[in-house]
């Protein structure tokens, strides 16, 4: 590779609004993909207010097409899970022969979209914590976390992997290489699964899921499905991961996940990749999931009637 | 017993009032006993709105406390399970050496508590099978259905049983005595638990739980789970059954059931008769029910932070 790596952005909004303008800004060469907001960003660039510190980037590189980004190092992908369809089309003219391509969506299947349409070897993906939301065309607020965990697809870290991870931290990001990313992705699951899922269906946050015991049982049920699948699938994951889940939610008090927070202001969840797609891949390893498949015939129902007009 | 039965009516809502109304028109000896509607029924009786011809009853016997009502034959008890707390001091003044306790009410566990307080000997149940909704005071409208289904708590009909049975006849209800009342409890609730659960946790009628394929598939598992946990308390439904309750719902079309409406209008939901106390009898039996534990505890928060100011 090049000395410097040569960033895409694809879908800039909260996510890759954030980590595209913090890379930008510790002098990465970065190009966001846009649609919406790339009026507002070309006249005015992005603006991030963080607890970290607010930053105005007045310039970036922002581009209206594929074409016109043309072939990136690194793809950044942090489009919802619900435009998937688009990549298959989107992604090729950003590719050069080494082009690797990062996925930094939320849960499972969006490697396996992509390693399918254009190969395994070049998809990596990232887990992202973090709090975030696009306020306005080109502005995102940082509410909180950040860190970021990157691995590769298939097997452990390579050298890009590393040069990834450096970059990030270049920016300030607290990023780190991980061994299995797949594994780390359903460690993800054992926690969004039930909370972000009982945020819905149940309309609970985090304090309330934990207060009421039915729920809290509901929620330490469900984790236990989430494991036995990953067992099944290969990934080993502690059983007492599951008390440790418990106790690192109870200081975040009244927090709402993302997919809370979509579903309540009327926007599009992710219920595939955060529900459907576990759901199916723990059916073929024939792990037994009543919770999980009643949860997302649940899900999947409350989000179709909500996004109908 | 006597000639002519003294009916006493506790709870003259809907259930209560069109019941009692259908009696007292055809020369029945009926009493009610109410609070909020006291004043008007006083003052203009009773007007029943119905698809099968409407009525009005100038004048019933209309009571403001069970001291005035004193002793009847037959207290029907048509009172919403969420005031079952206030039986144990309601029902005493209402009560002879013979007098029986007839439990019009919706779920699992009304029963019980009569017996555990009055004596399993005074209690009868019924299964109501009717649409109906209290639209002013002493105005109830009928929207259909009707039939009635009467039991002895225990044992097989007793004479008393099909007196009361004819009664409702001579009425203009389709009444009829059931050779065992718990079996055909356990029987309402393969209906009822799905379907008045995902009215409420997936927001969807009769109609889209059974177009939507992942939640006919909930109904159904959640079916089965009543059908086994009937099945070790000794009330044999047979798994047949399931494929009758999918096929006689489709004409239903977008019904909700009353559960699904009392949620949507922030009345409260009768969780614990409906889901709570056949999920601790399921449990007691050793019935293996995570669809109906985990609906349970989604239902229950729900209906709390619902009821909540």
């Amino acid at each position: 590779m090049k000395e410097q790596l040569r960033y895409g952005i694809v879908g800039s909004g909260a996510l890759g609004g954030y980590y595209g303008a913090k890379l930008a800004r510790s002098g990465a060469d970065v190009h966001f993909l846009m649609r919406g907001d790339l009026d507002a960003v070309r006249r005015h660039g992005l603006t991030i207010r963080s607890k970290d510190g607010d930053f105005h980037l007045p310039q970036v590189n922002a581009c209206g097409s594929a074409e016109e980004m043309g072939p990136c190092d690194v793809v950044l992908i942090a489009l919802k899970t619900t435009s998937n369809a688009v990549l298959p089309t989107l992604i090729p003219p950003l590719l050069a022969p080494d082009t690797a391509l990062l996925t930094l969506q939320n849960g499972l299947g969006n490697e396996e979209l992509l390693a399918r349409h254009f190969g395994a070897r070049r998809v990596m993906g990232g887990l992202c914590f973090v709090c975030l939301n696009r306020t306005a065309p080109g502005v995102v607020e940082h509410y909180g976390h950040g860190t970021l965990s990157i691995g590769e697809f298939k097997g452990p870290p390579q050298d890009r992997t590393m040069r990834v991870v450096t970059d990030f931290q270049r920016a300030g990001i607290d990023a780190k290489a991980v061994q299995s990313l797949i594994t780390e992705r359903w460690r993800k699951l054992v926690w969004n699964i039930p909370f972000n899922g009982l945020g819905i269906a149940a309309a609970a946050n985090v304090a309330q899921v934990l207060n009421d015991p039915h729920l809290q049982a509901a929620a330490r049920l469900l984790m236990a499905e989430v494991i036995e699948s990953a067992a099944k699938l290969g990934y080993a994951i502690r059983p007492e991961f599951i008390d440790y889940q418990i106790e690192r939610s109870w200081p975040m008090g009244e927090y709402r996940s993302s997919s809370q927070i979509d579903y309540e202001a009327g926007r599009e969840v992710e219920v595939e990749s955060i529900w459907g797609e576990p759901l199916r891949q723990a059916r073929s390893a024939g792990a037994k999931t009543p919770r999980l498949e009643f949860l997302h015939a649940l899900l999947s129902h409350l989000a179709a009637i909500r996004k109908a007009p």
